[in-house]
C-alpha cells in the first residue's frame, strides 16, 4: 500500500489518510490554487512507525525518498544541491490537534545550500536570517530546545564587534551540540528524516494524549507529515505572509478579516514580535495580490462551502496559499453566517443547521465578558461550568442576605432546597462542592442563572464572613464577576457584551423546528419558567416537578406539618391545604401554557427534605404541632435514611402514604377541570410516578390515584382527557420495561437517577473523586452532562424496545439533565424516543441539536466541528 | 373436557386437576387402600366458575349429578334417601392454603334422612349429634356464622328441662334463619351445591389472596372440591378417629407416631375438647384395627417415598383411611428419616437430598429454644430474622460495655463497625434499625451470632440505660432471649434444646458434595471464620473482606491517620504500618485454609466509615496529627458522601489514592509467599476489586497492582500464581460485562449491592418502608434475602453470558447474602455460576441447595415443601 504522495494525488475526502493539512492541501492544488509543491507521509505510515517499534522502515525511507525525487523534478529545484529546494515540514492528524510537533521552516540549509541559496536570491541576509531561524526551529521541534536559548544567543551575538553571520550559525549550531552531545545534522536528508521521526513520535507525548483523552480522539488515527517546498515571506518588501478569514469570525459580517506582515515569515506573525496589519492595507501595499486573495478566498468558501482560515504567502509579488480550513467563529457569528449563506444559495437549510454548535447558543441569549476585558481581569480560581451565563455581583454567604438589588452573588459551601429563594434573587451561584448536575447547578439551570459549581479552591469562613481563594481575601459585599461558561471567576467587575436573540437566530431555529422529529419540551416548575420555555419553543412541559413548589416561604411548613404531625386530624388538615396551594399551582401554570401536554411529576424527593435544619425552625415546629423539641428531633432523625438517593423518595412514598399522590393528582385534575372550563380546551394534564420499579408497584399506586381521580370527574360532572406515565430511573424499571409499558401511556427516562444507579455513583459526591477518572482517561464523557451511551443508553434502548414491544403507541422521552445536551440527544435520536425536556434555557439548544440529529441519522449529512 | 371425576378415575400426578386432597385420594384408591368412595369437581370447574362470573354453570351442575348417581350405585346408597348417603364435602388446592374453606361433614342429612339413619344405625343420639355438627358446620363454612353460637345455643337447650333431639335441631335451623334470612335448606342437592359454591368463593377471600401473595402461589390455580362419603367415627366404642405419623417427626425414629379418639368424629380431635390417646394404645383397644394401620402405613410410605402423616376413621370395627399427605418434620428429623430411608432401599440418594428443607440447617449448627417453653415465655416483640440462632444473655447498650463472661445480648439503635468488638464479644444483636442485611446481621452472620434486628417496637434510653418493649421495661443487664430464626425476643432465661450435627447430618452433606456441581466457598474474614467454615467443608473462602480486620482497637489509629493526615511522610509510615499488619492478618488465614482459592477484596467502604466519631477520639486523632480539633472535624466533613453507598468507596478509593491497593496487593502476595515456603503449596491467592463500572477504570487499577506484584516478586526471586478479579455489583459493570471479562479471571457478583443499585433501593433505608410493599403484594421477596431474579437476576444472567462470550474459562461465582440462600442458589445453578460464597453457618445450607438445585436442572427432580 502506497504510503506517500504528492499534492495532485490527493483530495479532502482522504483526510483520514492525509491527515487534514495534507487533505486540504491535496484538495486546493485539484482546484487549481496556487499551492507550493509538496508530498505527504499517510497517517498509515505514523501506524506503521509505531507498529515497527518507533522506527522509520527501510521501505517507507525509500519511498519518501522517491517521491523526493518527483518534487525536486515538478520545482526545478534541488535538495541538497544548487538553486537549493528548501521545505517545511510539519505534522498534519486527520483532526487538529494541540501539543503536536508544528513547524520546521527552511528545512535543507546547510553551509554548502546556504551559499546555493545566496547565488539564487542574492541576499545574505535573508539568507542566513532563515538558516538561523532553521536551526533553532529545528533545535526546539526535534530536539526541544527551549527557543529562547536561541533567541538569547542572537542578541549576545549581534552585541559583538566584529559580528558575521557565519559565526551566529556557528555559535548556533555549536549550542545545539553542547546541548544535545551531537553535532548539528548538515545532510538534508539527515534533517528530513529526524523531523519526520520527531512528528511521529509526537503523536503519543503526554500533552497529545491528554489532549486526545479530554477531546475524545482515537489513539490509534496517527498523524500524518507534510513536507512542502518554501516559499519566502520574508525574502524582501514585495514579499509577506498572513492570516484571513473570509468573513468576519465575530460579527460574521461578509467581508474579507485578517492580517499579514510584509517581509516576514509565518512565524514572525504567530510571535507576536511585530504587530501585522489589517488586510485592508494590502489593498495599497499590494493591490494586485489583494485582489487575487480575494478572488481565491471567494473561491475557497464556494468550494469548502464554509468560512475559511486561509495562510497566505507572497514571495517576490506571488501569492501562494499553504493553508485552508473552515475558520473558528463566534456563536453568534456561527448562526449569522450558516443564515447569510442559505439567503447566497451557498447552502441548503439542511447543510446550515449543520453548521452551528448548538451547544453555543445559551450564549446567545445570556451575553457573555469581553474577551479584551477577561484578559485583564484578574483570575481569582476556576470551578465546573455549572449553569450557561456569566454574571456580576457582591459575595453573599448566606442565602438569607441574598437581594435582588444589590446583585448578589451567592457563595456557598453547596445549595440545598432552602436556598431556593435566595437563588432566586441572586445574580448568580458559586458553590464550593458539588458537581455541573448538583441541586445548585440544576436549579440555576431550571431558573437561566449563572452558576459555577465545585470550586474547591474557595475556603470560606462564615464567622467572618470572607472567603479565601487564589490567594486574596473576598469580603461579603464584595465584586466578583463568574463565568457559567468556563467555571471562572474574576475579582472586580468584568465588562460585559450584550445578549444576542436577534432576527437570524429566529430564523435559523424555526428552520430546525421544521426539520427535527423529536419534540422538545421543557421541565418548569413555576409560570415564569413555563412562559420562558414557551418564548423558545418548548412544545409543553415534559418534566413540572411538584416539589419545588412547597419551598416558598408560607408552604413549607404546611407540608412540614403534615409529614411531622401524628394526629391524624391535623395531617388530615395539613393535607387539604396542600392540595389548595398545589391546585392554585397548577392552575398558574397550565394556563400559560393554555394547550398540549403538561407532566406533573408527583412529589419524589424524601420526606426528610422538606423538614427543618435550624435550631429556630425546629422550635417553631414543635411549637406548631404542640410536641416537644425532643420529640420533634427524634422524629426528624427517624425520617432521615442512609442513602437519600436509595431511599424513603419516589412513589415509595405513596405506597406508604396513598393519600400524598391522591391529594396531588386531585390537585392536577381539579386543576385542569377549571382551566379546561376557562377555554384552554386542548390542555392535556399527565401524571408522572418518579422511581418506579416495577409493575405491581405502578398498579398500586395508579389503582390509588385513579380511584381518586374517577370522583373527582364525578363531583365536576365533567370527563377530560389525561394521561398516567412513569418515570424510568432505576435499572430495574428498564430491565422490565415489557411489563410496566402495559400500564401506562408514556416513559420518560430519568437519566440523572438512571445514571447514578446503573453506575452506582452519586452525582453530588463523584465531584470529589471524578477529576481523576477524567485525567487517567478512565471516563471520557462527564456522565451527568452527557449520557453514557455503552452503559446507561444501554438500558435506554433496552427499555424503549421492551416497552414498545408492548405498546408499541407508547409515548417515549427523557427530562434528566442530558435533554439539553447535543450529544445525548443525537443518542435519543438514534434510539427513536418521542420528545426530550430540558431547562427553558436549553429548549434552543434542543431544538437545534434535535434538527442535526434527525440530519445525521436520516441523511447522512454530519459536521466536525472545527 | 371432563370435570368431574370419581375417585377410581384419578391418581397423584393430577393434582393440578384434583387438588392436593383429590390426586391423594384418587391415588390411595388407585393402589387399593380403604378410601370411603367420592367424587371430585376438578380446579377447571374452579376456573369456569369465575369465568361465569361465579355461577355454576347448568352443564357442571348436570356432570355432578350424574357422578353423584355413580356414587349412589358404588356405596349402595342414596343421597336424600331410605339408607342414605351422607358425605363429606372438603377444598382441595393444589397447594394446601389455610384461609380456605374447609370441611363440612354430614351433608345429606334432614329431617327426613335423619329419620332413614336412625332405621340404619339404631342410635338416634349419634344421628342427632351428627345432624346437630352440620347444621352447625354448613352455618359456619357456607353462611359464615361463628360456630360459638352452635355451641352456646346447644348448652342453652342441654339446660333445658323438656330437652329433645328434635328442639335442638329446630332451634338451630331457627337460628341459622334468624341469621341468614333463609330457611336452612332441607334438600341435599342444595345443600351439595350451596357447599361447592362457598368453596369455589373461598378461594377468592382476602385471607387466602395474602396467603397466596406472601407463598408465591398463582391465583389461578382454583381450587377442586371433594365430595366423599361419611364413614362414622362417633359411631359406637367400636369406631374412632385419629390422625398418625409414618415415623416420629420430631426425633425422625422409625416407629408410628399419633394419636386417636374412639367414638369420635375427627373434628373432636382438632376441636381439643377431648384428650386423645397415644396411638400405642389402639393396640390394646382395638388390636386387629392396629395392626391393619401399620400394615397400610407402610404400604402407603412406600408408595409415597416418603413419611406420611395419615388421617384415618374406624367405623364399628373396620378401618378407612381419608387423607395422606406427606409429614412436617423437624430438620433434626427431616436429616435422619432421609438418611434412614436411603439404608432402608427406600429412597436414593438423590431423592434423600431432596427430602431436606436446606433453609433449616443451620437450626442443628445453633440448637433452638425448646418449643414447651417458648410456649411459657413472655414475648417481648418481634423484629426481623437477621442471623440464625438464638441466644440468652444480659442486655447491655454499648458495645464498650460488651462482656464475653457476662453473656452480653447488644441492644443497639443500629450497629457500626466501631462496635465489631462487641459484637464478637456477645452472645448475640438486637437492632432498632436495619433489615436482614443491614451491617449487624451481615456480621453477626459472619460470625455465626444470633440477631435479630429492626426490631421498631424498642425504645433505648441510653442515658437511664433501659429499654421498653412490649409493656416491659428492661434494664441493662436484665436477661432477655432472642431467637435469630423468628425475630422474636422474650423475657428472661429460655431453656435450650441442643446442637445436633450428627453422624446423620455427616453423611447427608457428604452425599450432597459429591453430587453438586456449585463449588461452596466461604465469606471469612478472621482464621476463626475460615476454621468454622472449612469445618463445615468450604472449598476455599470466597470474599475475604480486608476493611474488618482494621476495626481491632490498636490498628483503627494507622488506618486514620493514613487517611487524615495531609504530610505525605505520615501517610507513607501509616501505609507502611497497614502493610505489615495486614501481612500478618493474611499469613494467618491463609495457614488456615492451607490450599486452594482464597478470594481477598481490596479496601471497599467509604474511608469515612473508618473515622472517628465521638468527641474523645476526635481529639486523640488532633493530638496524634499536631493539628487542631477543628481542622480534624473539617477533614471529617469533607470525607463524609450524602449517599456513602453510591460515593467515594470500592476502587474508586485507588484511582484517587493508587498507593492504598498497592500496598493491599504487597500484602496479599508477601502473605502468599511466605506461606507458600512454609508448605501450603496450593495455596491459591486471588485479589479481587470491589465496585468497578468499566473495562479503562479496571485496567487503570490493575496495571497499579500488578506492577506491584511484579516487583514483590523480583524482590523475593520467585513466581507464584495469583488472580486477578471484579466483583460484579453495579448494573453497569453487568452490561459491560464482556469488556471487563477481557482484563480479569473471575466474576464474583456482589449482589447485596447489585441489589440495591439495580432497585435503587438502600437495604438499610427499605425497612422503613418496604413492609407495605409486601403487605400489598408489590414484592413477593425480601430482595435482600432471596435474589430478584427478574430485575437483579436479569443482569446476572446478562452479565455471565457476555463475560463467557469474551472468555469462555472465566470462573464466575457470587458472594452477596444471596450465596446461603437456597431458592437464590436454585437461580445461580440455572445460570450455571461456578461457585457460590456465603458466611460459615450458611455453608451447610448452601452445599444442600447446590446438590438440590443441580438435581432440579439436571434431573428433573423435585420436590415441594410441605
Amino acid at each position: 500500500m502506497k504510503k506517500v504522495y504528492s499534492f495532485n494525488e490527493g483530495n479532502k475526502s482522504m483526510i483520514n489518510l492525509l491527515g487534514g493539512k495534507g487533505g486540504n492541501l491535496a484538495e486546493m492544488t485539484k482546484i487549481g490554487l496556487p499551492i507550493p509543491e509538496g508530498i505527504i507521509i499517510s497517517t498509515q505510515a505514523c501506524k506503521d512507525y509505531y507498529k515497527d517499534g518507533e522506527k522509520i522502515s527501510k521501505v517507507l525511507e525509500d519511498e519518501i525518498l522517491v517521491k523526493l525525487d518527483e518534487l525536486q523534478k515538478q520545482t526545478g529545484k534541488n535538495f541538497g544541491g544548487k538553486n537549493p529546494l528548501l521545505v517545511s515540514v510539519r505534522s498534519g492528524a486527520p483532526i487538529s490537534m494541540p501539543g503536536m510537533m508544528d513547524t520546521i521552516l527552511n528545512l535543507g540549509l546547510n553551509d554548502k545550500t546556504a551559499q546555493y541559496m545566496i547565488e539564487v536570491f542574492k541576499d545574505s541576509d535573508f539568507v542566513y536570517q532563515s538558516y538561523y531561524r532553521f536551526i533553532q526551529m529545528f533545535s526546539e521541534i526535534v530536539m526541544g530546545i527551549d527557543k529562547e536559548i536561541f533567541f538569547d544567543l542572537k542578541k549576545e551575538m549581534l552585541e559583538k564587534d566584529n559580528y558575521t553571520h557565519q559565526q551566529l550559525i556557528k555559535a548556533g549550531k555549536e549550542k545545539y551540540r553542547e546541548i544535545t552531545g551531537h553535532d548539528f545534522p548538515e545532510e538534508p536528508k539527515e534533517q528530513l528524516f529526524m523531523a519526520i521521526n520527531a512528528i511521529f513520535k509526537s503523536w503519543n507525548n503526554e500533552r497529545a494524549k491528554i489532549y486526545r483523552n479530554i477531546h475524545k480522539i482515537d489513539d490509534n488515527l496517527g498523524t500524518a507529515v507534510v513536507v512542502q517546498q518554501m516559499v519566502f515571506g520574508n525574502l524582501n518588501e514585495k514579499s509577506g505572509t498572513g492570516v484571513a478569514f473570509t468573513r468576519d469570525p465575530s460579527s460574521g459580517e461578509n467581508h474579507i478579516f485578517g492580517e499579514y506582515l510584509l517581509k516576514a515569515q509565518g512565524e514572525d506573525i504567530v510571535a507576536g514580535i511585530r504587530t501585522p496589519e489589517p488586510i485592508e492595507k494590502l489593498k495599497e501595499q499590494l493591490p494586485d495580490v489583494y485582489i487575487e486573495f480575494s478572488k481565491l478566498a471567494k473561491k475557497l468558501e464556494q468550494h469548502n462551502k464554509d468560512m475559511q482560515d486561509i495562510e497566505f504567502t507572497i514571495e517576490n509579488g506571488k501569492l501562494y496559499l499553504l493553508q485552508t480550513r473552515n475558520g473558528k467563529r463566534s456563536p453568534y457569528a456561527a448562526v449569522k453566517i450558516a443564515v447569510d449563506m442559505v439567503e447566497e444559495g451557498l447552502l441548503t437549510k439542511e447543510e446550515a443547521i449543520m453548521k452551528v454548535d448548538a451547544s453555543t447558543l445559551p450564549q446567545l441569549l445570556h451575553g457573555n465578558f469581553k474577551q479584551e476585558a477577561i484578559e485583564k481581569a484578574v483570575l481569582l480560581g476556576k470551578g465546573l461550568p455549572g449553569s450557561a451565563g456569566v454574571a456580576i455581583g457582591r459575595v453573599m454567604f448566606s442565602a438569607e442576605r441574598a437581594d435582588i438589588r444589590a446583585m448578589t452573588i451567592l457563595v456557598r459551601e453547596e445549595t440545598s432546597p432552602e436556598d431556593i429563594k435566595g437563588i432566586s434573587l441572586a445574580q448568580g451561584i458559586v458553590t464550593v462542592k458539588g458537581g455541573v448536575t448538583s441541586h445548585g447547578a440544576v436549579v440555576a439551570r431550571g431558573m437561566g442563572k449563572c452558576c459555577v459549581t465545585g470550586c474547591a479552591a474557595i475556603k470560606i469562613n462564615d464567622i467572618k464572613r470572607e472567603m479565601y481563594i487564589g490567594g486574596y481575601t473576598v469580603k461579603e459585599g464584595d465584586f466578583i464577576s463568574i463565568s457559567g461558561y468556563t467555571g471562572e471567576i474574576y475579582l472586580g467587575k468584568v465588562e460585559l457584551s450584550a445578549p444576542q436573540f436577534d432576527k437570524n437566530l429566529k430564523k435559523f431555529v424555526k428552520w430546525c423546528q421544521d426539520i427535527k422529529r423529536l419534540k422538545v419540551r421543557m421541565n418548569a416548575d413555576t409560570p415564569a419558567d413555563a412562559k420562558l420555555g414557551k418564548s423558545f419553543g418548548a412544545e409543553g412541559i415534559g418534566l413540572c416537578r411538584t416539589e419545588h413548589m412547597f419551598f416558598q416561604k408560607d408552604k413549607i411548613w404546611t407540608i412540614r406539618q403534615m409529614i411531622l404531625s401524628n394526629e391524624p386530624k391535623e395531617v388530615k388538615a395539613a393535607l387539604e391545604k396542600m392540595h389548595q396551594m398545589q391546585k392554585e399551582d397548577f392552575k398558574n401554570i397550565f394556563t400559560v401554557v393554555e394547550e398540549g401536554t403538561v407532566i406533573v411529576r408527583l412529589l419524589d424527593p424524601p420526606l426528610h427534605e422538606f423538614l427543618p435544619k435550624e435550631a429556630k425552625d425546629k422550635q417553631k415546629m414543635a411549637e406548631i404541632l404542640g410536641v416537644s423539641l425532643e420529640e420533634i428531633e427524634r422524629r426528624i432523625v427517624n425520617l432521615k435514611d442512609e442513602n437519600p438517593m436509595l431511599g424513603h423518595r419516589g412513589c415509595r412514598l405513596a405506597v406508604t402514604r396513598p393519600e400524598l399522590y391522591n391529594m396531588q393528582a386531585r390537585a392536577i385534575i381539579e386543576a385542569a377541570i377549571e382551566c379546561i372550563k376557562n377555554g384552554c380546551t386542548k390542555l392535556l394534564p399527565e401524571i408522572m410516578l418518579p422511581l418506579i420499579i416495577g409493575a405491581k408497584e405502578l398498579q398500586f399506586i395508579k389503582r390509588n390515584i385513579e380511584g381518586e381521580i374517577k370522583r373527582v370527574l364525578q363531583e365536576n360532572n365533567i370527563n377530560i382527557e389525561y394521561k398516567i406515565g412513569t418515570m424510568m430511573e432505576t435499572p430495574r424499571a428498564c430491565l422490565l420495561a415489557d411489563e410496566i409499558a402495559r400500564d401506562v401511556d408514556f416513559f420518560s427516562f430519568g437519566t440523572n437517577d438512571l445514571t447514578q444507579t446503573t453506575m452506582g455513583l452519586s452525582r453530588d459526591d463523584s465531584v470529589k473523586f471524578m477529576t481523576e477518572y477524567y485525567e487517567n482517561g478512565i471516563l471520557k464523557v462527564e456522565p451527568f452532562a452527557t449520557i453514557d451511551e455503552r452503559g446507561v443508553g444501554k438500558l435506554v434502548k433496552l427499555a424503549t424496545e421492551l416497552g414498545r414491544r408492548t405498546k408499541p403507541e407508547l409515548e417515549i422521552g427523557i427530562c434528566g439533565e442530558h435533554g439539553g445536551d447535543p450529544q445525548s440527544i443525537d443518542f435519543f435520536e438514534s434510539v427513536k424516543l418521542d420528545y426530550v425536556s430540558c431547562s427553558p434555557f436549553r429548549v434552543l439548544v434542543a431544538i437545534v441539536a434535535a434538527a442535526q440529529a434527525k440530519l445525521k441519522a436520516y441523511k447522512g449529512i454530519d459536521y466536525k466541528w472545527i
